[in-house]
């Protein structure tokens, strides 16, 4: 566990918009920065599906985050002028409350007891946090992923809450390509006969069927154009064949099986399964009658909108959809389309494409803030490399 | 079984190119129409990994085939004018010898015991059946998806063997997002507890891992752009919902789940182990020490090669590489890309853009053919709705 990890406990009944409650379930969260006098400079970031709080390291945890190369002092979100707060997300198992935490009633794990879980739940889970910090607005909300999701979910529920929006490779729902391939990675894991109906014992779960979805998420978070660059045909040299894998021949699938390998442990299979069907059922359309009128809804001073043009799960198209949707909100909206290979995944790998259109976002923002109360720490030097 | 199929038997030892051998093995295959006087009109398919050689009705078995709207009397390969053979793959089970063929060396079938499975053994003992037909050359050889490959693989072994060439959504080799995808379907099999390393009982082989393995080929056959026409968000009825996929919500989970049971059962898991690998291992730059090279001495006086541009299997840039390489070695060759939405699969839904362009490759060489001898079925009256 994390020494950085703080987590707030939501006081009473937390009710979900699926029906069912949570008694006193817990929010881990994690902070990097100093909120201001103000109250104004508050960051809050929703994560991709499978991530922890922990996006960035700190003096409390000085191991790598998730987002390591965009949050920190001095990097593109920068944490010597913004209070930047990451969210575990409600359902997940990195101090939330989830499927494998405790039910207070009867002293086991939820497991499938569970209430149903929707990315309102994580919204509002995430409000919480910063009621419990004492925030009443952002000033950027962020979420690449589900956490774009989730964070679309946060500003309709929440209008008028976060002045600006930094939505990355996401959508307003999910499309049936997608739908199918995470129902796909669902099934793999209900199939494993370990899964047992989710009664699996800790540390004795869905192994098998885990690591074929997260081959699965592998496959399709990434981009064939970058497998092609990457691997190619390459076979697997004869001192890296195992018995384990006796029958793969190339490089790419020694690749995901050491990968697959890696997150399988990591990650609890009920959570899992609970998250990815939150992901499915999420529509912005609930929030207005249409995905067009619940964007006009979203009453956001500014915008940034990034999508990969290489990204199977949340095609361009649907970026180009919310950028359009938030323009016609009134808003000022910049659409970012990047030719990067990585797929869906670019936003955590593709620092040089990702890095500069993320730190004129948070620089432009600091400017403008600026002009009111001058502060040093705003006029950011341009990082080497990049165009500001 | 068919009525139409025929049996071919391979005389003595046929030897693996990857080692190992089978002893007499039995290639199945069906005809349509007459093979002429001059023996010149010959036209070969080799299928897809999963059609049996069924590619179209006839008296002798008036079941709708696999490629019913492009093989028969009048139709794009005109059964009229052309002898068209279509042959189950060696290693298959519908007919020819595979993994779950009888070994008569031991009276048991022969599961994994069978030796490893090359795309130039399927062509191999396609030639077989020509030999046996009497026929020393081919008009048109035609290969869809894994056909294609099989067929570039006869045409490397065989040069000048066939004049003209047909190759559809298929590459020169497999990519590696289609590896990764195809190894997974594998590694979902094998990881089934009911594969028993091969040894099921008839009838009693890895269902669950075979229907995942199908959801996965039917994800990847199709595209996203179809089932966002088709599917949306539409959401399964009450009604509809069973108690055996209690957690599907959309009508895509629905379709996948019915069309994946249909096919089980009937293809045999073991078989499509050794055919989906023997598509990866695949590579026509084996025949020429690269693929340009390779493709350079194939040389075909005619080809036509036609890819989709939502293919996500073989992408188009690997059908422009064939055309392009074709065209080094001196053929006339015509690539033809299509919009079709239905990926990899448009070959067998999307008629109204496959007929025209197959009727008028077979419509030309008849033409071409003609000049000598004349010959009325040749000239073909174009068919209503389609431009010639």
């Amino acid at each position: 566990m994390s020494g950085a990890r703080q987590y707030c406990e939501i006081p009473g009944t937390f009710e979900m918009r699926h029906g069912g409650v949570l008694e006193r379930p817990v929010v881990a969260y994690e902070t990097w920065g100093r909120l201001n006098d103000r109250r104004d400079n508050a960051v809050l970031i929703f994560t991709g599906m499978s991530p922890s709080a922990h996006a960035s390291s700190s003096p409390a945890d000085p191991t790598p985050g998730w987002w390591e190369e965009i949050v920190g002092p001095s990097r593109p979100i920068d944490t010597r002028r913004w209070f930047v707060i990451c969210v575990n997300s409600l359902g997940s198992c990195f101090g939330s409350t989830g499927p494998a935490s405790i039910d207070p009633r009867s002293g086991e794990p939820y497991r499938l007891d569970f209430p149903e879980l929707t990315l309102e739940d994580v919204a509002s889970a995430g409000r919480h946090v910063l009621g419990h910090l004492g925030i009443d607005t952002l000033h950027t909300l962020v979420g690449p992923s589900m956490g774009g999701m989730t964070a679309l979910g946060f500003a309709a529920m929440f209008p008028g809450m976060a002045r600006r929006l930094l939505l990355i490779s996401c959508g307003a729902h999910t499309l049936p390509f997608s739908i199918a391939l995470r129902s796909l990675q669902r099934e793999m894991i209900r199939r494993d006969p370990a899964w047992q109906d989710g009664h699996y014992a800790p540390g004795a779960g869905p192994a098998s069927g885990m690591r074929l979805a997260r081959k699965v998420g592998m496959i399709t978070y990434r981009s064939a154009q970058e497998w092609e660059q990457r691997f190619g045909r390459e076979r697997i040299s004869g001192e890296r064949r195992t018995d384990d894998a006796p029958a793969t021949d190339f490089e790419i699938e020694s690749y995901l099986e050491a990968h697959a390998r890696k997150f399988t442990g990591q990650f609890d299979p009920n959570c899992y399964l609970y998250l990815s069907r939150a992901s499915d059922l999420f529509d912005l359309a609930e929030h207005g009658g249409s995905v067009a009128a619940a964007l006009a809804r979203i009453r956001v001073e500014r915008a940034l909108v990034i999508g990969v043009a290489t990204d199977l799960l949340f095609p361009i198209h649907q970026q180009r959809e919310l950028a359009a949707g938030l323009r016609a909100g009134g808003g000022e909206v910049t659409l970012a389309e990047l030719p990067s290979i990585q797929g869906h995944d670019s936003f955590l790998v593709d620092m040089e494409r990702f890095r500069p259109v993320i730190r004129r976002f948070f620089a432009e923002a600091a400017a403008v803030s600026d002009r009111g109360y001058p502060d040093q720490a705003a006029i950011l030097p341009p990082a080497v490399g990049e165009s500001a």
